[in-house]
């Protein structure tokens, strides 16, 4: 889960999005729009018997707002929770498993803020199974050609790797970068992403305030994203200043095609 | 206001409750679903622009809670935030003014906690403006009548204040009881109150978790309001584990019968 503001737990139920699936929490800064649900969803899970870790990464300071609020409401967590406090103002390793590399993308904000780049890992290629029987390659190879060897057959011919995998599947990769002003520093951290999230706060007839309050424009996050060539964007956080969202996207377009509107519940798959 | 769970802002929008009117907040215990919303509250209250007081009356621990959520958020609050914190385990006068009077209700719960008691002050009787003139009273008196003296009118005769006046209006009073264990202690406090809120997490067949949770039963609310001689009873903070909030009204009506169930949005008028 990425940020945690009041109300998020509401917005899980509605959309039926498994509270026990949530084991890492990325908060980005620690304002209230972005925080404030953190408390009570933790709390939360303690009343629904949680038992594995939670981890949250985000902002020093976060274990202190977390920690405070559990010792005045007495509360005790009966699973761990773990924190993570980012303090560095340059790209670093938040988390990483066998799947996915997490890493900080640092943004300029109001408040000390990190987006969060998540890069799939490659995975092995496929076994084409037929084929491989075919070519008569014992078993006990088959993990060496997943990892993209060639391998002697059983009447010993060197059976090319290629033959007999298939590509491994592509791995994605997602930014999410808010709140923030217009920053083309972060354009080398996110060259190329399949799918990137940035902060639209303003249009760009209020560009004055989005300088002034270190956010950004539509017209903005779209230039970011065409000058890291991304596959597509996603626009969000939009000021509750403008009635009608649309003119994000037309905004937006000018500059840069493939861009969406995020709204409450909608999924992005690609 | 009289405690403030996560989410509290929307179900005041969705009310149509103007956020300006809050000039007092009255936290009874610092856990999560009496509390974890105040922060966002007293943030939007910045965003709108508030200017005027904002007093919030809670336990002690209520200012570090807020006030550490604001440094860490790095908020700047433009308007005054007054704390006044409890932490008595007698009946105190929390506020007072020209029109009413709140008292804390010790109660019996996991952590430090309080209910309130609201009674309205008396107020002037009411000029019968008509009689008044009648009976030749000079304007110069009437101020004098409403306080509830006998005058002399033009021509020296005495006249009697219920001649020339009506009966102040009915004062009337509140009882807000969350959380707590059964109490009869606090009957002295509530003795006659027009009107109780009292807990009722559970029913009687539960009464085991009541006891261990301190929690009250709807069968215990009940003996309260009988025990009080109140005027109405309203149940709330149900449990999510029973599906049919009807059985607590049912359970409580054994006791005492002006029972009703509170339900969001819903008014009381006596």
């Amino acid at each position: 889960m990425i940020d945690c503001g009041e109300g998020t737990q509401v917005q899980l139920r509605k959309f039926k999005i498994s509270f026990s699936k949530i084991k890492h929490i990325f908060i980005s800064h620690l304002h209230g729009d972005h925080v404030f649900g953190l408390i009570g969803l933790i709390s939360t899970f303690r009343l629904l018997g949680r038992t594995s870790d939670l981890h949250v990464h985000g902002p020093k300071g976060i274990k202190e707002l977390i920690e405070v609020q559990l010792k005045l409401s007495q509360s005790r967590i009966d699973y761990q929770l773990i924190f993570n406090e980012l303090t560095g103002d340059k790209t670093q390793v938040v988390f990483e498993d066998n799947n996915v590399i997490v890493s900080s993308i640092p943004l300029n904000h109001r408040i000390y803020t990190n987006g969060f780049l998540f890069s799939e890992k490659p995975s092995e290629r496929r076994l084409n199974a037929p084929a491989a029987r075919d070519a008569q390659i014992d078993k006990a190879y088959f993990s060496k050609l997943k990892q993209g060897f060639d391998v002697m057959n059983e009447t010993g011919q060197l059976i090319k790797n290629e033959e007999v995998t298939f590509d491994a599947p592509k791995t994605k990769s997602y930014a999410y970068c808010s709140d923030t002003a217009f920053s083309p520093a972060i354009v080398p951290l996110i060259q190329g992403v399949d799918c990137l999230y940035h902060e639209s706060t303003f249009l760009n007839v209020d560009e004055g305030l989005a300088i002034k309050t270190l956010h950004s424009t539509a017209r903005q996050a779209a230039e970011i994203a065409k000058l890291a060539n991304v596959s597509q964007l996603i626009l969000g956080h939009f000021s509750s200043r403008y009635e009608v969202e649309d003119h994000f996207l037309l905004e937006a377009n000018e500059v840069f095609e493939k861009t969406f509107l995020a709204e409450n519940g909608k999924e992005f798959v690609w």
